[in-house]
């Protein structure tokens, strides 16, 4: 699909370890992690910055499309090609390189391929982490180009209130490397161009390096299973909890009951906390936590949150049904086991939303009563971020059900959930995955007339190439 | 200098109150907070966004270049007019609503000529602020032009992390209303088009409306001044009350003892906490908040800061020579007198640096060293924010000194500062300050040439029409 002179173009600027063509080699590229599979016209994966900024340059000028990937761990087609054989797919998965602690500035310089696990492996040492908790385990490109959030946004703030610097290659005919932010945390000397290529899956450029913000780790963590009085009363105690625990507070999931339940038939060994095994309607996993040391004299956190937790359960209509402080491990085991849970236990169609936090419980109960006149034998399996109005609003059909053999069923159901979510609740439809292929066709209808013509002008004197799975 | 006929369609698009023309009634906003005075052709004074767009499209249909203008309290010619007379202000001064508090979004959507103490004033009923600390009292949009951080950045960061939406009106013929973000915390569905507002001193767009995050109110605050054993073990003091107290850690505040003396003598009331009242070379003002309530049987937060400061005074060649706990109030007291004390002083050239954090004290250091060799007879008067890496870099020359009479001495002290913190210690020209009339030669030379071009382009396809005091 691509002419051979290319190929061996490419393989002269990097090497052989460096370009990938064989099917073989190329299959786990060009396969997402849920949704679809591609054909890429070569796998290239530059080992630095230049090697970057030299294959751009080429195909930029050659009219060769380039898909970034980072840890192909996304969930909208945004880095796997299409399925025309002629994309290329450009991985970060070689840069690797530098990783240098600052500790006196609280920072990291690394490379854009690195995983989010390695980083924190590596950091432990030093007290110090990259706070974005999420379930997968992605490189750190990938996790710029979609801003991702994760369960502890509440204490930590999202990729983009931890990034201090980038290293972006432009998709030009220079392939122009653009240096922007030494990890500074102030700094306001004109356009801060590094939010840019933040959370725009790769359309704008290529990130090859950052400079990352690094907070303590906890030592104390606490949590809690929390049983509102009924789903209405979630955002009252949202706020009660804040209001005792300002800062302590550092996450507030929600999960509905057919998203527990899922979990434990999943995964037996979870052990069933709820009284009588009877998993309520909605229940929320609170954690409050603690950079400091365990101190002679303070309370232990387990204890301030019983007591807080206390105080909420004696005011008078208190929003609490029920409520008990338990092991973190054990708690969060749960919560991990949710998505896993909810994919096997059907056809898992997934929405990644978001709303303002009072809105969110509002949505639920809408979608819970209007979702049986629209489609029938759909199961609602929501969790999420309460705390920072995310919502993985997860959607289960049998698996065998005939409706899943055109994809007319799953698009009208899409159709559907984003209109009210966008329309009706003014939600987002992309909480922390970005846009992707999958979003397009929702970017092209959402976004206003003004802000789509200030992207494509913005993409033209960037990255005129063609770069990246989203046409802005 | 403006045809009348244009005067007189402003009128009628904005009303009597809403354009000043009178020379009195103008003066006010043609001079600057610290510095400059600036001929206005006219000040318009729009109260609502429609109104900020009907002006604009007037303008730049008629070629008229306008400043806008928040609560002019900033330090780099940004918000005032040249002297040239054909610069029209646009004063944001009436957009003072909407004030919508969603207290469980924690949001307030605020009309951007809100003042800081308006809102927080407002707000204090409810439990929650909007949590930059200053010194100046600025309205919201200029706040957003400029990405201020102020003291507390350590806990709670700049303008830009705690910026949930805006309303920006661009300076286009149809004088384009862009409504960016309406109080989502994750919402990642394409460029977030509102960073380009923040921090670019108003040349973009003109910000009529706010989303803004808030935060619960401290409810229990402790600080102590700290005298590090010497100037250059101050990072590692930063380090270890990092250690020690986590994100209860809301100030860190370096003090030069010239800055410390002047405040003294400026402002007598204050105590001088000091033994045998000698100024220490260097003081670090820290302070420890919690926002949750006091409770039964949890230690006050004052012993905390006592225990975690003894723990690092017994240690081997403790990096602390002194440490005293004191009240919030009277400690603040000093801190926030040094600005008007080095203000009284003498004549102040003053600079708003930032470094990365282990930076900060080798650049005082070398520049206490290097100063007399370059120039005679300046004193430098610094404090600043270390938690963060921002410096707030004062030079006092005697009010009478002969080389104030023209402009070239302070222009080259002003170059050689410059060249030595952002070529030698790759720091920032300006930390929170924005650009302005006053850095834009800094600007000019300090933007790398593909940046720039960048930004230019930017502003070609949002903002062609001549708005703001910078040249993108």
């Amino acid at each position: 699909m691509i002419e051979e002179t290319h190929i061996e173009a490419l393989r002269v600027l990097l090497g052989e370890k460096g370009l990938l063509t064989e099917p073989a080699d190329m299959a786990a590229y060009e396969t997402g992690a849920r949704y679809d599979k591609g054909r890429a016209a070569f796998v290239a994966r530059p080992a630095s910055t230049g090697e970057v900024s030299a294959v751009v340059a080429y195909c930029v000028k050659n009219g060769i499309a380039l898909v970034p990937q980072s840890g192909n761990t996304g969930l909208v087609s945004g880095s796997t090609p299409d399925g025309s054989g002629r994309q290329g797919v450009l991985s970060l998965d070689r840069l690797t390189t530098p990783f240098q602690l600052n500790r006196v500035n609280r920072t990291l310089t690394a490379g854009a391929g690195l995983r989010l696990s390695d980083v924190n492996g590596r950091l432990e040492d030093a007290g110090l982490f990259f706070p974005i908790d999420l379930g997968a385990d992605p490189r750190l490109g990938g996790m710029i180009a979609t801003n991702t959030g994760g369960s502890r946004f509440l204490r930590y703030g999202d990729v983009r209130r931890n990034t201090l610097g980038l290293k972006v290659v432009l998709a030009d005919e220079a392939g122009t490397v653009l240096d922007l932010g030494r990890g500074l945390r102030k700094d306001n000397t004109g356009v801060d161009w590094k939010q840019l290529f933040i959370g725009t899956s790769g359309a704008f450029g290529i990130v090859t390096e950052c400079v990352l913000n690094l907070e303590p780790l906890p030592r104390q963590v606490a949590t809690a299973l929390l049983v509102p009085a009924s789903p209405d009363r979630v955002p009252e105690l949202l706020v009660a909890m804040e209001d005792a625990l300002g800062s302590y507070l550092s996450a507030f999931e929600g999960m509905s009951r057919n998203a527990v339940a899922a979990a434990f038939s999943h995964v037996p060994s979870l052990r069933n906390p709820f009284q009588g095994g009877v998993v309520p309607d909605f229940v929320i996993l609170t954690e409050i936590s603690r950079t400091s040391p365990p101190r002679e004299g303070e309370q232990p956190l387990d204890a301030v949150l019983e007591e807080v937790l206390g105080g909420i359960w004696e005011r008078e209509e208190t929003p609490l049904a029920d409520a008990f402080v338990g092991p973190p491990a054990e708690m969060w085991a749960l919560r991990h086991a949710l998505s896993e849970g909810v994919k096997h236990s059907g056809r898992l169609i997934a929405f990644d939303l978001s709303f303002r936090r009072g809105d969110i419980m509002r949505f639920l109960d809408h979608m819970k009563a209007e979702m049986p006149q629209h489609f029938e034998n759909v199961t609602i399996c929501d969790f999420g971020h309460i705390g920072d109005g995310g919502v993985h609003f997860n959607l289960v059909v049998p698996a065998d059900d005939p409706r899943l053999s055109d994809g007319a069923f799953e698009a009208r159901l899409r159709e559907w959930v984003f209109m009210v979510a966008v329309e009706e609740f003014g939600g987002s439809y992309s909480a922390e995955h970005a846009i992707g292929r999958k979003n397009q066709v929702f970017y092209d209808r959402y976004t206003p007339e003004a802000v789509r013509r200030l992207a494509a002008g913005l993409k033209a004197i960037t990255s005129p190439g063609p770069l990246g799975s989203v046409t802005f």
